[in-house]
């Protein structure tokens, strides 16, 4: 056989083809046109009050927001030949968006819908695309969107067009950086992509905008599902996507485990203290135990009571001679456990008292007290620490316990995602079924794995769902500004049915506000949607639950698919909740 | 509204038909009826000899495996009028199929491929699964695979319908078990399904039981990818689904790294050293740092260059504004360290003389020496321990220190996967930027998250080249048993080529077998196969990744599809090393 160079055989056209990649999956999807739903296909809408619509403002957020807290609710239909919208409607514009906080698949169909509707009410209209998060608002860094743009991206996972960021225009020498930014690039409007507390901080932005003509929309995103208006925004875009490779993963896990009959696999799924993502996916695959954070904490249960509730599981399946399984469990559990959330609020309290009575001499409880028994000593010293606080703490394992200790953020505040809960849970978990072997109550074996169902789940390709959904909260974010309006979150109603069934509205963002401690401070905020314990998805849940702890009732949902039957799917718990709203 | 109760909520068809998960893509899979390469399709086939295959058998194995090591190298065609074994062929079989070791994706479609082989040759025959592995044969525990069976679990993941065990038939009393299994159930052949060291047994079970007419076939399993025969056996089944579940994550998380900019993502991929995983997931995702095993043994890289060669990547792009990227490594990366082998070798040795000098006084190196420095006290004074080995020892962090004198098994063996390679190698990079920033030579930020891409592999849909794959291998299973031979793998060359340019071949098992240390003492085994640093998809490789290093060249291969154009794809690795046979 003749020999030859590899650099001709990286040139092969066949070769390159290989390498290049150019039949995978995220090219073919650009082809993909999202739905519209029936409205948003009209040339020119109107945005008018919903009928029998009501949605109470908050006193302090109409004191803090005197102008858009008086936004009623609205909705969108075709315009008629009365209508006076339509000379304003096509007018020419400037549009900047912006995306804030983790990215969520669908994102780039925000901005093509946003792009494509106002391209179709005028041509000459544009859309800038800020770089980095609300930090390019506010220095003032962006890009043009253009169709090549927004074609290359269109129906693809992540925020890399534009990228994103976390910070917050909520000073007020950052509002004026913000305002400086919209006066130079002569802005009409700004949408605003993120979740809640971004969704907050967009109506702050549109009041303070409001002077120089800047119209001001929030989109609501977040893959956690926690941001949701009842009736209104039953779910954020990119939850979907999420939800469905998470439940892949776990799927494929329940399939492993009762294959290889050795295994227990505990997954920690991101979505915080929400676990919507957790519900959804547990829907979807039928793990044996599932933990719902609001759940825990509204049964009381503290971690040594999390631990015999899946030993519990463990030891009945050990004893039909199952040695394996699968637990789920939000990432946000540690914050819905009360005995640990009262311990974590009072060491706050002492840590900050202990550097605050520094009185400028720099006092540091972490760099002074550098061991265990000196930090509890001092601990003990402050009035608010209870010997039942002691006793609390003394009983968890050493791990959580330097958890609990470790240095608060910047604002004092606990970091959660330092402490890794589902390896403390699974050593817990271990050191109890010891205990019950010793007993002669568990005569099984316990080998387990653990993984975080976690940042995957932002970046995956959205599903069709996803793809739909944003694309349609774009082009209603442009309608919502064609008719003039700010401080308003665009948002989809009756997300339960298919498309053709969808209606574009707008929820006045401050009927969302309400007061919360944050930083220390109340704060006018959007309540995080935690699962509603009341609702017919957890009603259901709960019941089902029941046949999936001992029996392998594992499904496979498999990976997200884009061709065949199993495109068309939208979020169980959204459709269980609307179903079940008249349930005892 | 009426209120309903939830019982008659969970009663209602619609309702069902979401928590029941009927739609699932799992169940349409059921439907898909795997393709067979044409002289599969034939009724009759015969297997002969290959013209011009070669197969060296090692001397050992010629003595330890007399009648079995004289076997050539077989290919199937169909049979024509003179062929004599059409008599044979259709004779009424009972025939043992067992899985052993990890499951891998396609597992059930060679039970299906060889259940309607069988079945085609005479519809009397019968297939019987043994239970829970190796195990199962050696206790006789078994099911009938029926139609029914078969049509339930077809192209499904996972080795659910018969389970999977790690047993191996590897001592005369084990033998005599297996025999007498056979005997007791009238088989005339068992099929084994597993890895390098599964066919291994596969060949001794096929020496042992010819004199009670039992053929034995293996097929190649395994996810890992490291049994592989030139130019015969190109991969394993499941390696193509596993990879794929694998790219489609590595590729999510450089869509989250560069829409989110400040996360690098650490990946530890299964496979164990082999890296064949971590290569064909490479391709497909483009992460900008992929660590290669044999490449790490070859450079003769210790684990500081490991380090410093993914810092260097950090550091390129950081001044370059891109404080994020992905890093894969294969989970067996400290086998491929030459120096850690050393230690871990000579420790090996140590910790067992110490044992072994107690003479029935039951001395235990980790019960007696419990401190680091009572540890490394005796170490010292072991005439195999030079000062050379503390000053590598010591250079190491604490962490893999520690590992490194972790308890051994049963065997004396250090076990890899219990020292976390990828949160040591993630320390280690944040020691040494901390350096490298102190110096003045990075300037970035640095935060990191590590994920194991691991056993949701295992449990994954497999891919049509797998569900195709795994079928014809279990066609090629019977067609091998209707010929008559014993200790042989099943396995289909060309696999490079769509599915109807297969061609079904018998390997020998015994040409594969050579001499290895295993627990101690020189063994028969085959050899696993580690990436091949002169094949072409390696030399492709180490040519393309440059590009992948500084620029963000990501790929979205997307989740594992089963409809539409993207359904039909075959390994890449297979594909360069077949068209890259010819390289400089």
């Amino acid at each position: 056989m003749k020999s030859r160079s590899v650099a001709s055989f990286l040139k092969d056209p066949e070769i390159r083809r290989l390498l290049d990649n150019t039949g995978v999956l995220a090219d073919s999807r650009r082809s993909y046109k999202p739905a519209l739903c029936p409205v948003l296909e009209e040339m020119v809408v109107v945005a008018e009050p919903l009928k029998g619509a009501v949605m109470q403002v908050h006193r302090e957020a109409a004191k803090q927001l005197p102008m858009i807290s008086r936004n009623p609710l609205v909705g969108v239909r075709k315009a008629g030949a009365d209508d006076e919208i339509s000379g304003r409607y096509g007018k020419e514009r400037r549009i900047g968006v912006v995306f804030s906080g983790g990215p969520a698949p669908g994102g780039h169909n925000v901005i093509a819908g946003l792009y494509e509707g106002a391209q179709k009410a005028n041509p000459k209209s544009e859309i800038i695309g800020f770089l980095v998060g609300p930090a390019g608002v506010m220095k003032g860094t962006y890009i043009n969107i253009t169709g090549d743009l927004v074609a290359r991206y269109r129906n693809a996972g992540g925020f890399a067009m534009i990228k994103t960021g976390r910070d917050k225009i909520d000073t007020p020498e950052k509002m004026e950086q913000c305002r400086k930014t919209c006066r130079d690039l002569r802005l009409d409007a700004l949408v605003i992509v993120g979740g809640d507390d971004s969704n907050t901080n967009a109506a702050f932005v549109a009041e303070a905008t409001q002077d120089i003509g800047v119209q001001v929309i929030g989109v609501p995103k977040t893959i956690d599902g926690d941001l949701q208006v009842p009736e209104y925004c039953q779910i954020s875009f990119g939850f979907h996507s999420a939800a469905r490779a998470y439940a892949n993963t776990i799927g494929s896990l329940c399939v492993d485990s009762s294959s290889d009959v050795k295994y227990w696999h505990f997954v920690k799924i991101m979505g915080r203290s929400a676990s919507h993502l957790a519900m959804e996916a547990a829907f979807l695959s039928h793990p044996n135990v599932v933990l719902i954070g609001a759940e825990v904490a509204d049964k009381e249960m503290n971690i040594h009571d999390i631990v015999k509730h899946i030993c519990d599981a463990i030891v009945k399946r050990s004893e039909l001679g199952r040695n394996y399984g699968v637990v789920v469990m939000p990432e946000g559990l540690l914050e819905c456990i009360d005995d640990i959330n009262v311990i974590i609020l009072k060491l706050n309290k002492i840590i900050a008292d202990y550097n605050r009575n520094s009185a400028g001499e720099g006092r540091d409880f972490h760099r002074d007290l550098t061991s265990m028994s000196d930090k509890m000593r001092y601990v003990n010293t402050h009035p608010i620490w209870k010997d039942y606080d002691s006793r609390v703490l003394i009983d968890l394992p050493q791990e959580l316990q330097d958890g609990l200790f470790k240095p608060r953020d910047a604002h004092g505040n606990f970091q959660f995602s330092q402490v890794p809960i589902d390896e403390i849970v699974l050593d817990m978990v271990r050191t109890y079924l010891i205990r019950l072997k010793n007993e002669g109550k568990f005569k099984g074996q316990f080998k387990a794995q653990s993984i975080f169902a976690g940042y995957f789940g932002r970046g995956t390709l959205p599903t069709k769902f996803d793809c739909d959904y944003a694309y349609n909260l774009g082009q209603t974010a442009f309608a919502l500004i064609a008719n003039g309006l700010t401080g308003y979150m665009a948002a989809i109603k009756d997300l339960y049915l298919p498309v053709s069934g969808w209606n574009p509205v707008g929820v006045p963002i401050a009927s969302l506000l309400h007061l919360e401690e944050r930083k220390g401070r109340l704060q006018l905020v959007i309540q995080k949607s935690l699962v509603d314990l009341e609702g017919g998805a957890f009603k259901a849940f709960s019941r089902e639950r029941v046949k999936w702890v001992i029996e392998d009732n594992y499904r496979t949902p498999g990976p997200i698919q884009f061709y065949g039957s199993n495109v068309e799917s939208r979020p169980i718990i959204v459709q269980l909740n609307e179903f079940g709203k008249d349930l005892d």
